[in-house]
């Protein structure tokens, strides 16, 4: 599969870790930090280290696992971690891991003595398909995800459809919902190829064209002024959910879990506001909800969801703006939101 | 005096507070908010407000005076004050202050929502010569001089000599030392106009100058691979004495006072080095000597010293890189200096 070159860096998907040594080696970075969890630790650095021949030496920083570590004071310990190993500004920071890591490990980089290098070697299907591409680096604060962060591109992406296979079948499919987004928002064929596949297990090439439309959209609006907005899509009511689940569920919901919950309402508004057909919202409310178990949204939180969806940063002047659908592949972008019809959307989810 | 031009942002000399109103009204920022200390808020945010006539909503933010400040916990109570008061990406952050409320205000907005517009007030000499160009943002982390931060050029910087009239003699001194360095590294002519200049109370025309100086070297070489790194002469030991007498002292040096300190020692070095002659060194000398007090540079502090400096971010692989001068007003970069050679410049200085 093809090379994918996004905004000054490239995506590699074949031989990614071949290619990774060789990033390293013609580099020449002083020192090299590899960023990992306790799972990715275990999983996938041996598939790593294994790439290089004893005489680099790798320094390893690992964090805990789970979206609960992207704080501050996560940040702040990758920072100390660094001034102790004496990382200077030809060092090179890799982020192995799935989105927490490669947003977080992207941040703590991109501010390290005001920026240096960091790749991302993405192990999730989640942050292959998403956090690979954008430039997008974040942490949270008070709970409010990716309130902090940078727009700083990695110098370079290696994906690797082996780290997949270590990966439970709920994490595999918080990444399908990106993907499913993808074909939403721009390509019908692209959706029309992930209904009928098997997502439980996504084949290389329907990851690579996801990571394709995203790149394409990307490049064109890299910082959201435009386009890059559709990519949105889901992600109010989405985000949302996810946020509140974080804190007040004993188990919360992935971050794709969370954002296929939010594109069948968005789907809804869609309906409602911007012309997308009753069949088409009935196609798209069966795929995601034969994929996702159903969640249990009660009413009484709707309007602590509003709150949340009012403090999203993509919100401006106490308005609160979505990416709809005109049609299965096609999106309107720019569509202001009342709180009375995003608590209908809600209601029209819990009432499914 | 001519507004300068630097990295696509106007700075304003002349009326400079009626253009931050005009720059306000017509940036149509759904919110502004101002970032002051103590003293600023005291003395200089009346000054500001009068500009305004009454339609404009600023929200205060207000932080502990200081160089203690600069820390990422005030960094963080900066953002939380941000979500707050609700900040959307259409907001401003007006940092008026000096070089901490500059530096750490320009690195809280830069990565608020992954950045927003910022634009500086400087109210110090020091942050009028320095801190307004260059688009360096930063806070200390570990006691280590502005570790984290970002390249984030402000919108718009608005100089007004009116602030100096309320700054303390010693403030004014910890700024005429960066305008010193200004004239020894670029411009004789310049160090000839300053040191026959009344230095306790510079004129305009010799801050419009150091700013034009800065300007032209930062323009030319943004990210620090080049001649701006003449900017660090002086640097290299001044902030490692900065550093340790921070962490030390009860009455801790100025960044000017260290500065100072640092360029005598950065001579003796450019002397004993990069062939700086006798004459110029002693020149150097007198005139320093004569602006700033002597500070009690114990030996047994060399190695501490020596330790700072190769923390320090501008050094690689282990070793301490300085900026020297070959004349006055003629640099040279890139002299790889030892631990013997620090430390002999260092006595050189306690020998004076």
């Amino acid at each position: 599969m093809k090379t994918i070159q996004s905004d000054n860096y490239p995506i590699y998907f074949e031989n990614s870790l071949t290619e990774l040594a060789k990033f390293v080696k013609e580099g020449k970075y002083s020192r090299s930090f590899i960023l990992t969890d306790e799972h990715t630790a275990v999983h996938c650095l041996p598939l790593v280290q294994a790439q290089f021949d004893g005489d680099e030496n790798f320094d390893i920083i690992e964090v805990n696992a789970g979206e609960e570590s992207k704080t501050i004071d996560f940040c702040i310990g990758i920072w100390k971690m660094l001034i102790d190993f004496e990382a200077d500004r030809k060092s090179l920071l890799i982020n192995l891991g799935g989105g927490v890591i490669t947003d977080m490990g992207g941040f703590a980089a991109s501010t390290f003595k005001r920026g240096i290098d960091f790749v991302h070697v993405p192990t999730t299907l989640l942050s292959q398909v998403d956090a690979s591409v954008g430039g997008k680096t974040g942490i949270d604060l008070d709970n409010i995800k990716n309130i902090i962060g940078t727009f700083t591109q990695p110098k370079a992406v290696f994906i690797d459809a082996a780290f997949l296979n270590t990966l439970p079948a709920r994490q595999i499919l918080s990444g399908t919902a990106e993907m499913l987004k993808h074909g939403l928002i721009t390509d019908a064929a692209y959706w029309d190829a992930l209904k009928n596949s098997d997502l439980s297990k996504p084949t290389d090439e329907l990851i690579h064209w996801s990571v394709e439309i995203k790149n394409k959209v990307v490049i064109e609006d890299p910082t959201e002024k435009g386009i890059r907005k559709a990519l949105n899509f889901g992600h109010t009511v989405g985000h949302a959910v996810e946020t509140n689940s974080l804190v007040n569920d004993k188990h919360p919901l992935t971050h794709g879990e969370a954002i296929a919950l939010g594109m069948i309402c968005e789907a809804y508004l869609s309906h409602k506001k911007t012309g997308l057909s009753n069949g088409e919202l009935a196609e798209i409310v069966k795929v995601i909800g034969d994929l996702y178990p159903k969640y249990n949204l009660a009413e009484t939180n709707f309007e602590t969801l509003c709150s949340i969806m009012l403090k999203d940063k993509k919100n401006q002047n106490g308005k609160i703006n979505c990416t709809l659908l005109t049609s299965i592949g096609q999106c309107s972008l720019d569509n202001i939101c009342t709180d009375a019809e995003l608590c209908e959307s809600l209601s029209y989810y819990a009432s499914l």
